[in-house]
């Protein structure tokens, strides 16, 4: 199968008609009409095979991952996704891999719009690079630099479940293989099928001082709207959401790395002035997506996870570090 | 080092300001403010280490020519770069190698005023995937599809020197050993530091009706332009544009294969209407671009290599497939 033939297969799967989408795949490159007055977020993350998700992963997990993370950026910015581009590189040309890569990404994309209108195809040890592109009102992006001493500091959904999928998946401690199918299946699920909160990002734009998502582990991307906003944070680890998958699947001590070490959850963490909470909370609640009060915004620098007692508590591990 | 490291180590080596990056480097996506009244354009290519380039290939070089073969695309299309991203997997966090790779991505990208936005840096198997935006004035970019029975086929430069240089890499004929230094070193700088033409591009906005980058082989690449206009495409082998360098090191068969099926020069075939072939000359004459009449665009289809006699030399091998 050559290349271009799994192009065709590519952008057959991936059809999702866009009036700013002027040409698509199939030349040099992409025609495509931004929105006047808006501005354009562009973000890009790769996925390496066994780096960023484990050999056993499924094409069609895959393919909704790749774009799930990149979406992600896209959510934590605020920002309507639009336009995606592809770099696919592969083994070999695999006909039902790439049909079910085409698919879950597929899947994804329908569901918020995003037209596939460009990418590469290359041979090589399976790695992908997505490229997303998005809108926003001008001047209107949520960034990492806007936290300020005293807003509170939230996370959206639950966080440690995709770190504790991965720990199932690698059978780390002799318990992991004790755990019930339906308890590894949902941790599993939030590994592979992460669901990038968009509509979440919409709503945090007008309320949100700063924001991101957790890929690289709660305490280290939070570190990153520490330093760009010059202040420190504080969190209270008891006030970690955490869903009863972990809860069942790992003590207290094991929970607690996953969610302030481990990556991959997706979701989004940001801060506001105290007197916007309630009104967070209403406006996330009512599409869907809980947010929860995890520290606060303090003078200093760094991010410090506290106890119930105000002790800090030292972690071995504080994020993922891709060169370590 | 960390991955943080390398990126602030990459930003601070590529520093191109420009008034329409509202935010780059150092968070979640880079926010852009695309021209008012322009298409945007949008390409990726990716490089793969053994695949796109020899293990020898030295880390400066790579960083231009990851950058080069992007940039081409924006210049088949007629348009004017702006804003690039970078998404690099490296087998370790090799300071020198990193400050080697973004001096050389920054060398191409200063030339052209290319703002780096945003990317991605992880661990694996040496590849780069580069993305590039350009702009150009509201459906006046150079397409595939245009191509017309009648017109007259063009290159741009000369061809078949970026695969001799790959020949003499690789040392495929033992008569290679005997080409003298600087012919081979003319050679392995065309498939290193391939040049981009954006100004080229730019003049044939206004006068070409297709127009492509040839980088998996001249044949292989005009059947995209004869597949997209519906037309076929008849090329003279003795008009294809040769260099010094090429007819120094190899033969007339080795250099009929290498300029036909050989990729990698990264110059542009187009067509045009046979009244506007003087104009064109005279235009990329003015900027330093020579270009070369070399064949017709007749009816039917598919892309038909003749001789002086009008005969059709069988080749071998047409082009690049990445899956072959």
């Amino acid at each position: 199968m050559a290349e271009f033939d799994l192009i065709d297969l590519i952008r057959a799967r991936c059809a999702v008609e866009r009036n700013d989408v002027r040409l698509g795949i199939g030349d040099d490159a992409a025609i495509l009409a931004p929105p006047p007055g808006h501005d354009l977020v562009v973000s890009t993350d790769t996925l390496v095979e066994g780096v960023h998700f484990p050999a056993s992963t499924s094409a069609r997990d895959l393919g909704w991952k790749a774009l799930a993370v990149n979406l992600s950026d896209l959510a934590a910015m605020g920002a309507t996704p639009a336009w995606a581009l592809l770099a696919l590189t592969l083994p070999n040309a695999d006909r039902a891999f790439v049909v079910d890569f085409a698919d879950g990404f597929a899947e994804l994309a329908a569901h918020h719009r995003v037209a596939l209108v460009g990418g590469d195809t290359t041979s090589g040890r399976l790695s992908v690079t997505v490229v997303v592109h998005g809108f926003v009102p001008p001047d209107r992006a949520l960034r990492r630099d806007g936290a300020r001493v005293g807003d509170q500091v939230f996370v959206t959904g639950t966080i440690g479940d995709a770190a504790g999928g991965l720990a199932c998946l690698e059978r780390r401690q002799p318990h992991l293989l004790e755990i019930p199918v339906e308890v590894r299946d949902a941790l599993v699920m939030r590994l592979e099928r992460p669901t990038p909160r968009l509509a979440a990002g919409a709503v945090l734009r007008d309320s949100a001082t700063a924001c991101l998502d957790v890929s690289d582990g709660l305490l280290a991307d939070l570190g990153h709207i520490a330093a760009r906003s010059g202040v420190g944070i504080e969190l209270v680890a008891d006030c970690l959401p955490t869903s009863s998958a972990l809860l069942a699947a790992f003590d207290e001590n094991e929970r607690l790395v996953l969610q302030a070490a481990g990556g991959d959850d997706y979701e989004l963490a940001f801060t506001a002035p105290l007197d916007r909470a309630t009104a967070i909370e209403r406006d996330l609640a009512r599409i869907g997506c809980g947010a929860t009060r995890i520290g606060t915004v303090v003078p200093g620098n760094g991010v410090r996870l506290l106890d119930a007692g105000g002790g800090e508590i030292a972690l071995a591990r504080r994020g993922w570090n891709h060169f370590a």
